[in-house]
């Protein structure tokens, strides 16, 4: 798997090819869209030296690039590449006929992977002669800074397709998950959404206001979540472990639970957050705001790199 | 406010007193064990040097422990104290016994607050002549470190109380919240049982590891939750904000919701993760894990310190 392809330029697709690069693959980059590849080796160059500036790459950023290349057709990206990671648009449509193309172009075994969000690969892929070398690999944005990593199979996607794609996001640096069983939204969105869903209703309802909510989590429970998750929190938390924890305190959940009716995402639901939202920062001071957080998201992974050299993981 | 009684000098009592004292207060202890108070202040003093070893605190460690001391009795405590954080056991017959006493005893005015995690302020505080003093502050184990505090009054709290007390904790470099209305959970452990609830069906149900499932979170979603909060994050994930991630997100979300029905916290529903944690570590080995968790925490909390001074919050 020396050689990777990036399928799709874009803001997760440029941000795949750092990853690599800066692990020491040869990458290739393909986007159809007029000068897209371009623009993002541009991109990679100014992301590679701020991953230097903050001390996440020790090479010198020129190396990282060199490393990558374009290709002028999808055949030529796939051609000879050990592993390709696919950033196209997020259409149904539009994915399988990639994916047939793909399939016929490169070389057998070689993991075809997705980085959608929010489709199966047994959609993208059914029907394909090769569906068994299909899958999801969904990334964070940027992967390039957040490292994990989720691998989702179709029920048809051969285990050793699912091995090789786990054990090249370990080589490279990632964290990555195995989704046991198709699902929607995963596992990262399931349990986005789950803390969503509640965290919406307690405004929508006025028990919390926005900027306390959000609160709760950055100054409270986000902290351990942050370098334990939470099933390692629950089971430091009583002397008995999990089953102790559960005793203590899943009645409490089950009735948070049976309370919390499902709600659509409407203006009801959702229209009081996007006010104070609004109150809290100006849409146009957005992109500065994204910025900060970019910024602060690569100080903390350097942080983490740091404390788990010096007190472990 | 200058003087802050501690009633109960477990774990969190004497995390609130060193909050209290590192913040320039004078402290007075009281707890009704044999030779309670007295282990408190020896591990007070620990606790000061941790967090002056890491850099959390800039005084000399015996300055600040020198601003506790130990009352032998429940009036001495409370006698000219302007504050009260109650820690004691979590009962409602023996809270609302101990909140009858200090509200024949505390000055008029002064608010009497709880660190309760699972009792309401109108619970313990129906029925007393100072029942509008009485109100909940309810901390992260340890508020040393973890600075979020839920203040959640009782309907009939004085607002003058709960903006006195929000207003002590700011003063001290806590963060305060306010929940606005009573609700059971308050809003952290609602979040944390809405994350879980969805965690411990994802695992039960073959979906996913429990050590992947932290994963998810730990390399994944808490890291922006560490610093944003969730509603920051996702207003901050699409172009036009809340609304936009709304339109683009919810309909998943609802799904997530509507799929997940409430199920009891029983063997079934705990029973893999209380499994795969006890591969993962031995119960012998939490108190060693349990350390290690509280240096990460407090090197995290000295990475966002540096990372707020830099980046600005």
């Amino acid at each position: 798997m020396e050689t990777i392809a990036i399928v799709g330029s874009g803001m997760i697709g440029r941000a795949w090819a750092l990853v690599f690069a800066r692990a020491g693959k040869d990458v290739v980059l393909y986007d159809p869209g007029e000068g897209a590849a371009d623009r993002a080796m541009a991109q990679i160059a100014v992301a590679a030296a701020d991953l230097a500036a903050i001390g996440l790459v020790d090479e010198d950023p020129g190396v990282i690039t060199g490393r990558c290349r374009i290709a002028g057709s999808l055949a030529a990206a796939l051609e000879g590449a050990g592993y390709v990671q696919e950033n196209g648009p997020e259409g149904l449509d539009i994915k399988r006929e990639l994916y047939a193309e793909m399939d016929a172009i490169a070389a057998a075994g070689v993991p075809l992977a997705s980085s959608t969000s929010g489709i199966k690969a047994s959609a993208f892929s059914e029907g394909l002669e090769g569906r068994s070398r299909c899958l999801v690999a969904h990334p964070v944005n940027p992967p390039s800074v957040v490292p994990l990593v989720e691998i989702a199979p179709a029920p048809w996607t051969d285990p050793d397709v699912v091995a090789r794609t786990r054990a090249l996001m370990e080589e490279v640096g990632q964290q990555p998950t195995t989704v046991k069983k198709e699902i929607d939204g995963f596992i990262l969105n399931r349990l986005q959404g789950a803390l969503l869903n509640e965290s919406m209703r307690l405004v929508a309802d006025g028990y919390v206001s926005t900027e306390d909510l959000d609160k709760t989590v950055k100054h409270g429970l986000g902290l351990r979540w942050s370098f334990m998750g939470p099933m390692e929190t629950i089971d430091l938390n009583a002397p008995g472990g999990v089953p102790d924890y559960s005793a203590r305190y899943g009645p409490i959940y089950y009735e948070v639970a049976k309370e919390s009716e499902p709600r659509p995402w409407d203006e009801a639901l959702f229209g009081q957050v996007a006010k104070d939202r609004r109150a809290i920062l100006a849409l146009d001071d957005q992109p500065a705001r994204q910025e900060w957080r970019d910024r602060r998201l690569m100080a903390l992974a350097r942080h983490k790199k740091e404390s788990d050299e010096k007190f472990g993981v």
